[in-house]
């Protein structure tokens, strides 16, 4: 007599989780390590990939997965770099998303040359609210917050805050001409998010650029967890 | 022989709809009229409230029903000026949601003491994309695009500008500080939603604030549609 072989599907992964893990994989096979960048819409994502980007990294080769709605403006302004850039619109196919999911990521993955790249920044649709809940493969997440969006979005957008590695505050060289407090903002990021790393910066002046550059040429140094 | 009865459902509305179309029937029979208020994180929705709110509208009582993830940091701040504010958190019961749909508004509709207002102001969650999506049963929509995000937003949203009746430009003081061309901005706007109302303003100095002030009390005094 034959037992009848039962599969229990107790920790069956949700499928998010199982194709950013696959996608994982495929970047991990290629040597490319992925940074998730997100940020509210017009938070300077765009232009400090742009001063980043401009004379590339010190001994990685970065390539952008571009997530947009609609079009391929940010794409084309990267482009203009030299950096390789692959658009990947929510619009027409998924029926915009506000954010990019693990599938998105994966339908596009065809479409970059992993072997000519160390790192992929994959830059997300600008909202503060989905992205955070979907993981897509990536080894590092870091998100664009300006001064110009107020001191209280931390406590407003916890997950957001919460799941990076790294916050960017951005536009710093408005301060002077806001009523923003910005020791009022890193409490309440501390208070959401304790230990998080930050850092201040300004795409307009290039302030702080460089450390955001050292950020990044550290997350693609960085052993794979699987290797 | 009796016919077999068939109903063809081909002209069934989605369930938002249907109860958008509720929510709209309550209101029009207690003499409110409605705005959806969107807008990007940290773009000037409560700011701006909060300067058209003091003093109150002319002939008419405001209320506000503030969406927002978590937590009740902008109805405890429009609470401060006497206006009957209800906060409607759409992480608790509905797993952190971007926006606002028209059945978490139904559900905080018994919270809402409608006879007392004549203009409900519902301040949507932060997000250009998935608000505009949704309709709630309102008379009319109105966005809030800061300056400071950028001229290329309309392109890149251009559901959210192309479904709104009107367009707040806010954080005009701050300008003279930035690399924004407000006539690129306007063209832009113009190709995505053309003839599209649209008003500066700044949340911050007050300029432009009684225009605004204005066209809710238009909406406010408008006749109901189905009345």
């Amino acid at each position: 007599m034959h037992r009848t072989k039962v599969r229990v599907a107790s920790d069956v992964l949700d499928a998010n989780t199982t194709i950013a893990n696959a996608n994982r994989a495929d970047f991990d096979r290629a040597g490319v390590r992925v940074v998730n960048l997100m940020g509210a819409p017009g938070a300077g994502k765009t232009s400090l990939l742009e001063r980043v980007l401009i004379g590339g990294l010190r001994d990685f080769r970065a390539g952008v997965l571009e997530g947009d709605i609609a079009g391929s403006l940010d794409a084309d302004r990267l482009s203009a770099l030299h950096v390789p850039v692959t658009q990947l619109n929510t619009s027409p196919g998924f029926g915009g998303e506000c954010h990019l999911d693990a599938n998105m990521v994966r339908s596009a993955l065809g479409e970059i040359d992993l072997p000519a790249i160390d790192l992929l920044v994959i830059e997300n649709v600008g909202n503060l609210v989905c992205p955070a809940e979907f993981r897509v493969g990536e080894d590092a997440r870091a998100m664009v917050s300006s001064v110009t969006e107020g001191e209280d979005k931390p406590l407003k957008y916890p997950l957001m805050f919460r799941t990076c590695d790294l916050v960017v505050v951005n536009k710093i060289d408005l301060l002077e001409h806001l009523d923003f407090s910005l020791d009022r903002f890193l409490e309440n990021l501390e208070r959401v998010s304790p230990g998080v790393r930050h850092m201040l910066v300004s795409a307009r002046t290039g302030e702080g650029v460089g450390a955001l550059k050292g950020w990044l040429e550290g997350v693609a140094g960085r052993e794979s967890e699987r290797a």
